[in-house]
C-alpha cells in the first residue's frame, strides 16, 4: 500500500526516517506597512502576534502570526525564548516580513505573484461559515478578488490582504459537493 | 493583558468570536512540472501527498502535501469526500498547482518573489537536526540558497524547491540562542 493517499508520477514511496519529524512551519511574506497588516490579520482574520524579532543591525522586523483560538492561545508561552522555540516548531506560522522605512517609500509596492512573472498564489483559511465571513469582509471593506458567486467556483472566495496578496476563503464540509461538479 | 504576545502598532486587542475557528490551512505555488516537484516534496522534504484533485475542464491539477510523521498518517481517512474536508481544514497544507502543459512550455519559469518584483519570500521547515538534515540535501544534489555556515544568521540554511523557491530550514531549539546575537 502506498504512504501516499492518492498517485502521481514522482512521488516516492520510502519515507526517510530523518524526515519523519520535519514541520511545515511558516510562509513569509514581506509587507510594506506593518500598522495596516497587523490591524487587517489580527481584527479582519483574527490572528495572533505570537513573536515579534526586531533586527536593528539589519533594521528590520518579523512578525509572527497564527491562527489561534482562545483555547489554542493557552498553550503558549510568555517566556521570550520558549516562545521562540514554539514559533519555530508549530505548524501554520505567517511570517511578516518588514524593512524598514518601506512605508514611506513610495516605489515600494509588492507583487502578489499572480500577474507576470507568476509563481506564489495565494495563502489560504478555512472559515466555518463563509457567507457569514464575506458579509464580515465586506462590513471591514475588504477588497475582494471573487466573491462566492463569481466566476467557476462557486462557494470559495478570494481576498486581498493589504499589499494585494491573496487569501481563498472556503468551508472545509461544503468542499466535497462543490468540487464534485468540477472533478 | 493582551490577547497578543508581543506589542505593536496596529494590532487588534478584540477578538472576534466568528473568527476564533479560522485555520490557517494553506499555500499555494504554481509550479512547472509535476514529476519532479512531487519527487523532491515527496522524497527530499518527506511530505506525503494527501489529496490529488483534478480539474479537466480548466486543465490545471492541485496537489495538496502535507509533512506529516507516520504516526499522523494514521488521522487521515481514505474516502475521497472525507480526505477532501481534511485537506482543506487542517493547518500548514502546501498546494502545488500544475497547469497543464507548463513542463513543456520553454517560457514557462515561476518567480521565487526574492528577486524583483518582490513579494512572497519562503516557507520554512523545522527538522530535529540542521546539520544532519544539510548533509541529507548535499547528498540529493539539492541546491542551497544559503549554507548554515553562509552569511550573518548562521545556524539558518535556505535551498531550493525544484522551481527555485526558497525553504528555510532550522532546528527551533537552536534559535533562541542564535537570534539572541542580532535582537
Amino acid at each position: 500500500m502506498s504512504r501516499h493517499f492518492d498517485q502521481a508520477k514522482g512521488l516516492a514511496e520510502n519515507h526517510d526516517p530523518q524526515t519523519h519529524d520535519f514541520v511545515f512551519n511558516q510562509t513569509m511574506m514581506r509587507i510594506k506597512d506593518p500598522q495596516r497588516s497587523l490591524k487587517f490579520y489580527s481584527e479582519v482574520m483574527g490572528m495572533t502576534l505570537v513573536k515579534r524579532l526586531d533586527f536593528p543591525e539589519m533594521k528590520f522586523t518579523l512578525y509572527f502570526m497564527a491562527a489561534l483560538s482562545p483555547e489554542q492561545r493557552q498553550q503558549w508561552s510568555t517566556d521570550h525564548d520558549e516562545r521562540i522555540t514554539q514559533t519555530f516548531s508549530r505548524p501554520a506560522m505567517l511570517e511578516l516580513t518588514h524593512n524598514w522605512g518601506d512605508e514611506d517609500k513610495e516605489d515600494v509596492d509588492f507583487h502578489s505573484g499572480n500577474s507576470e512573472p507568476k509563481g506564489f498564489g495565494h495563502i489560504g483559511f478555512a472559515v466555518p461559515d463563509l457567507e457569514a465571513a464575506c458579509k464580515r469582509f465586506e462590513q471591514h471593506r475588504v477588497e475582494f478578488q471573487k466573491r462566492p458567486q463569481d466566476g467557476n467556483m462557486k462557494g470559495i472566495a478570494f481576498i486581498k490582504d493589504p499589499d494585494g496578496y491573496w487569501i481563498e476563503i472556503f468551508t472545509p464540509e461544503k468542499l466535497p459537493k462543490l468540487l464534485s461538479e468540477h472533478l
